[in-house]
């Protein structure tokens, strides 16, 4: 089938002319669809039927960008998503939407309608607590890197998934735009004024520069674990019982630290911004304290999590239980454990640090603070973010628990 | 064309009707082949013609092993081996062997015939020196590493190479045989039974153990640029005036230390066989001098080189000269060339330790050392090789210059 962009009445059509969905939801009923997306890229149409069921089809748009190359990325886009949120329902069952169908001519999905979730970065703005969001997105972060990196595959099976995801284009998009065009005049920066001075003085902060390069060489060359890539909390859908994964059209296999430095840094931005939503001091406090425990409790159930699944697998793959097998080799594995574990913890600091400072001077920015409408008051938000973002990187390999990370935060908000 | 293995006069049909390869040497001519392969893995076979021309053809055997996978894992062998060859010659003209034609079919490939030359390995027992060495190698090097590297290549060139070159079967090989197998029981492991107390303590270090699996996460994991990944010497066939590097069928994207720290370690190796193959103390030291001043020569050379082609190329990709255009600006990137290059030399150590330790107690040994007949003797240099090897490891945080790596040859062999 060659691609034509569906409506609201085509969508339909091509949905009874897909009998493998009769299972998800009964084709000879009644249906309605609703196009609910932003338009510019995506279609997104919640599909419902008289019984109740409903879907999402989500149709990826040709016009991603007036030129050049933009059909095949937008294409490739949609295979890599969908790629990738089969893997992340095979690995974390439950918190990722489940795929039903994949149409790569129309560059289509159609997936698991989250009806009755929320995207999470505005209930945190309105200071919404998600009392299961630190297990489950720890148990995603465990789940999801482990299983897709050397500590758990053959060799053989991690190159061939990685293969599989090889993702250049949008790769690059994070390579620009998260290392190099905020930190360097680029047309599509911008920022709040009243930061010109801060701006200035990042640019030409050697030390910081020479982190983001090292960080950023890092990002491209270490094929760690199947990666999210852009897993802020605007990538993830919420609600007090369940917590889904959305759109992973950047996965790729890099450092595991860049997806949990993503969740940590977004959280860390969001308590930045209560300074400016939240005005009553108590409520501000008990807000903020809330987020840095959730920091504090991702941290620690994701290293226990990836621990004990290393320890449950035999060894893992990457050097078998044999290999251990000597009086002391114990003690040995546990250390190599330990030390894998505080180096990502060290690459969650660079990476969450390079991807808060981005936000403040590139091209994309962050809602909980642009929300802020007094651009005084944003300022002070910002800066903020500025200062912990810069010593998040330049202090990195001084970083050795998850208390250190949290202890910069409480410095610079004291 | 479907697969037949070829014979010296088969070879000759094969060639004639090729018409390509008139270009090389004249078909119409009297053509005579000889075999010269050791006919295990590959058939080579030398073609001559009667103008004086010549070439060489190389196929692949069908029983690489008797069951499973050989036979896929001999034909990618032979296609992995001609793009990189392809590619050396693009990047280090003149330093590896001319692919003149490739039939995957035939998993066979044409090349230049290196008449004059000699794989290195056995002259340097017989102390021979090789005035060009260090400046053809270090080029080869540095070349091959930089151009394919993301310091040089866009993130989209990179992968798309990169994607040419997942060579998941061949990697398999280098990842058990160097870093895990030799170091814990595994049937096809063998030493020098002087060896055993030295053997059983490797296996029971823990700081060299763990530092090993740390190389082994780095070597799986670190796609830093198209590595040879097999570089010792007997993959470098040279005389007084050439250097080419051969047999670059592991070829992947791998960390740039395992490359030099091939080149170096088997120096090494070849500098501590002397102690029994060169009886006579004067001329024995004179040449380890010479050794060891290759050594130097080699990594300096080649950061130099490296270096160089970083700074002409306006800053590369990874970070464009704009990102550094600040005041200050040049010396964050001198300083992050510099942090680069001290970070290969001690990935160097890591690497070249770990390779040098597998060569006297994995599956594969080395001729410069067992040509020594008499075991205690063979014994007095296979020690140093592991204690050498096992400072290089666990100690290679602390190496800051080539003088640092040399002093612990010095230092050992006192």
């Amino acid at each position: 089938m060659t691609y034509r962009a569906l409506d609201s009445y085509s969508v339909l059509d091509y949905l009874r002319a897909t009998p493998a969905l009769d299972a998800v939801l009964d084709l000879s009923a009644p249906l309605h669809a609703r196009e609910v997306g932003d338009g510019n890229l995506n279609l997104v149409f919640i599909v419902e039927a008289a019984t109740g069921q409903s879907l999402v089809v989500k149709q990826a748009l040709p016009y991603l960008r007036v030129a050049g190359e933009s059909w095949p990325l937008t294409r490739e886009r949609m295979r890599f998503e969908t790629q990738a949120l089969i893997k992340h329902n095979e690995l974390a069952p439950g918190l990722a939407p489940q795929v039903y169908h994949f149409d790569d001519d129309m560059s289509l999905v159609v997936m698991e309608n989250l009806a009755g979730l929320e995207v999470m970065r505005k209930p945190l703005v309105a200071r919404k607590r998600f009392p299961k969001f630190a297990d489950h997105i720890s148990t995603f972060l465990a789940r999801t890197l482990f299983f897709t990196s050397d500590f758990y595959l053959t060799g053989v099976e991690k190159k061939e998934l990685q293969a599989k995801f090889i993702n250049p284009h949008l790769c690059k998009i994070q390579e620009d735009f998260v290392f190099t065009n905020p930190f360097m005049e680029s047309p599509e920066n911008h920022w709040n004024a009243l930061l010109n001075a801060e701006v200035e003085a990042v640019r030409q902060n050697s030390a910081l520069k020479l982190a983001l390069a090292e960080m950023k060489a890092y990002y491209m060359t270490h094929a760690e674990a199947l990666i999210h890539s852009d897993l802020h909390t605007g990538s993830i859908m919420a609600n007090a019982e369940s917590t889904k994964v959305i759109d992973p059209e950047f996965a790729f296999f890099g450092p595991m630290g860049f997806d949990v430095g993503a969740v940590l840094e977004n959280l860390v931005l969001n308590y930045l911004s209560h300074f400016a939503h939240t005005p009553d001091v108590a409520t501000r406090r008990e807000y903020q304290a809330y987020l840095l425990d959730l920091v504090r409790e991702i941290w620690t159930q994701f290293a226990a999590k990836f621990d004990a699944l290393w320890v449950e697998h035999n060894c893992g793959e990457l050097m078998p239980a044999k290999y251990w097998a000597y009086p002391g080799g114990e003690e040995a594995f546990a250390e190599f454990r330990r030390r894998t574990l505080a180096r990502i913890l060290q690459e969650v600091a660079g990476f969450g640090g390079a991807k808060m400072l981005r936000r403040m001077m590139g091209i994309v920015s962050v809602w909980d603070i642009t929300s802020i409408t007094d651009l005084e008051q944003r300022a002070v938000a910002e800066r903020l973010a500025i200062r912990i973002g810069s010593r998040w990187v330049t202090e990195r390999h001084a970083i050795a628990s998850v208390d250190d990370l949290l202890g910069i935060v409480r410095e610079e908000t004291a």
